[in-house]
């Protein structure tokens, strides 16, 4: 089974202008990428450099003028889609050194200020448990509302509104797992199923990995229940939307346009 | 040239609990570790983990009850000493990947708000030389003020209040460098000259590497004043002071004590 | 019945400095003033101006080094007291003018975000009901600890953190009622039973005055639970924290000392 | 000299639902309204109640579906027109009650955290010049650009951001000028030379009256320098912008359209 992806976006800059893009799925062993084909309006200057914790890449452009992106691929996702719920928590100490930085409060995402909650109403909850009744809590309580939201939403005003968009749902859900002394991150993402198409956002916790004795992985958890994990693919992470839009621009950007199509490939 | 260190502190801890602990200076080319003495409390568990960029290490432990830790340690600097202000800018493109989290918004350090005010201020200037002017206004209009910021005060509440200690100098700093496009960290790290005497931050920014040939490299930056990047023994680094605690309880914390002497030592 | 307050305080001002102090039970006609006495430091300047609402006075002062201020006062409640449960809540275009600005967000209380909660968590009440079901939610979810917030606390981080002293219960009580469409304003106010002893704060909600017809009325609410309305002496009021500080300073100040005695005098 | 008006706007209410209006010159002695004519949509109810400080009406309406406001009226500003530069502050002690609580922290203006950098910046002017040091200081250092503020924008925000629409001024001029320790207040107004044509906001000062021996008066200044105090017709006033909206709506209200014209009637 694969995921077809075809996205499209267009924008301006009126003088010479850096911009940062990632819009391509990672090439990382947990999904294959079969084909893709991306076509940029031709720039300046274009870098690739590694993206986050090495998950995908970001394109740096300096570019003027009209600027179109058509990126077309094809993906096979082979990540362990264990039963997120029975998954056992690390205990702190054993968390290696690369997953502690996932537990720190970031832009969005300020989990020293949820911990008094978090324990009044997933007390009785612990690691993979918890992450499954917080996921269900936040579906819950929380509508998919576009045009609630903007880029100064964080956890705090998505917590007391309770709507907003994958973005958001991401930014509470990762928040609650950190309050839970659990490594969380925001995975920027294709998937079907995502109602209106959009590039859309989960979040990845760090927990048990069943393949392993006593290690660690992370688990791909969306609180919107939009996406599947067996048929997301990934784009990058980081520790909240501050770290993987997929433009952003050192300086003014007329933004025109953006299609982003998403399908299941049974052939 | 060394620096003698000898950091102290304790604390006590009701139940069993989870802290992380970072507070040796990193073992790290930049600065040779002549000597070092770690005390701790014996704890029911506690692992070493790489810090975040690899830089020191971070410590967990599972404790309860009292816990002491003493530090004694001789560390000597050998960083590159450029004269921040000759210092290139690099082009975004140029940029490994690595430093490019660093130009984004973090917790305490919304740089995308200061844009305008970096832009109408500064605009004049470039690279080091703009990291220069940054830091002369901010030791210029700030006061140094223990006791009147806290945990919650982020560099937007600093810059109208324009005061504070350490951490809040280096989060302007920080922000202001991110919002001219140079990738910027925050430092935790040892300096003489504290005062009153204290763990110490500053400010990294990633400029021109003068030794080679169109590479970058981190360059230590005081908006206090107080620590000459010379006699500096870092700690460890971070997106701001979210990351780089020297103590972080996962659970209720009475802090007792704490005391930091730092001095040069000339034999 | 009469309640008896005996209150004391004082500060240290290094230069000349203008002091607004509110701490005297309000004259007005749902308490009587049996007596009150009230000893102040010599001030360069001294006047009273009628406070908020024509709720009790302010004191204006100009002073400077130590300054003291002791007030004894016996004051007896004599306001209505119906079941808050029971009341209707005012259509909007029924209230006076003057209820009306108690509506709108003020500094501490951003009722607007929290219409999606409020109406999620206490749709089925509405008026009285209302008041009585936020009360209670707030009761249980809450705990009372000195020490955990400050004067940058707000509602939005109160609701989070689930924890506060009688200033951030009344924020919070003040918020959600808003967000019904509940004019809610903050009392500064003195109660036995505040537990530890100290200045007390409560929320006030205009809803139906079972006395008249179709008029409306304030009615005290007490989200911490330690406060009687039979035995509360008002001192001032506010749109929140911001308005009715019992000590406000328009320069540095040196804060020594207070003491807050309350009791029930059955003589 | 007169000021014409012709507003117009239109909404939709799914449901029935409570909407606010404050969208008429206030009848006041500082202007005389010559001819006023306002037709709305038949509502279920409509009651008009005094607005804050008594000045102007807001309009408490309950209906459904589409309904439209048009205004048109002729008003003669007849307010003192004093050099602002030359009025003296009032001592805090001479400060009438009323007058006090326009110094307090509103929900966008956070008067506290402003008084080290308006100490740092303006510290050598008071009353009047200092009034109009921080005017010049906005307007010369602010850009005007619609659409780069929102209604969570707050004059913390706007202070470092330096950019936004005549709601952004006129709380960055409330704020500094209560941190200055002079009243300020926000003014909902209509007066041509604004472009684009809107509704319009400016601040509102407490300083000296020259019309009588010691008395204090309020003087309007527009920090974004297109409303001249002589052709201003005032609206309504409050805190800040939470208090003086032309359209609040107590449940889902879809905005249609709106148009503002004001010029000079000569005639």
């Amino acid at each position: 089974m694969a995921i077809s992806i075809q996205t499209s976006f267009a924008f301006e800059l009126e003088r010479p202008t850096d911009v940062l893009l990632q819009f391509e799925a990672a090439d990382i062993p947990e999904q294959r990428i079969l084909s893709a084909e991306t076509c940029m309006t031709e720039a300046e200057h274009c870098a690739h450099v590694p993206a986050q914790d090495d998950i995908g890449e970001r394109i740096w452009l300096r570019a003027e003028g009209h600027f179109e992106v058509d990126y077309n691929a094809l993906v096979e996702p082979q990540r362990l889609l264990p039963d997120i719920e029975t998954l056992r928590m690390l205990d702190p100490h054993d968390m290696p050194g690369e997953a502690v930085e996932y537990l720190f409060d970031s832009r969005y995402c300020p989990a020293d200020k949820f911990q008094p909650f978090v324990e009044a109403e997933f007390g009785k909850t612990q690691g993979g448990a918890r992450i499954a009744a917080i996921r269900e809590w936040i579906e819950r309580n929380f509508s998919y509302q576009p045009g609630t939201s903007d880029a100064r939403t964080g956890a705090l005003d998505s917590f007391v509104e309770r709507r907003g968009i994958c973005r958001d749902y991401a930014h509470v859900m990762v928040t609650m797992a950190r309050a839970s002394t659990i490594p969380a991150r925001y995975v920027a993402c294709y998937a079907p199923g995502v109602d209106p198409p959009d590039f859309h956002a989960v979040a990845e916790v760090f927990l048990d990995d069943p393949t392993t004795d006593g290690g660690g992985a992370w688990h791909l958890v969306d609180a919107t229940g939009m996406a599947n994990p067996a048929e997301t693919a990934k784009i990058g992470i980081g520790r909240d939307a501050a770290d993987v839009s997929f433009l952003t621009s050192f300086g003014p950007n007329n933004f025109l346009r953006s299609s982003v199509k998403v399908s299941i490939d049974n052939t």
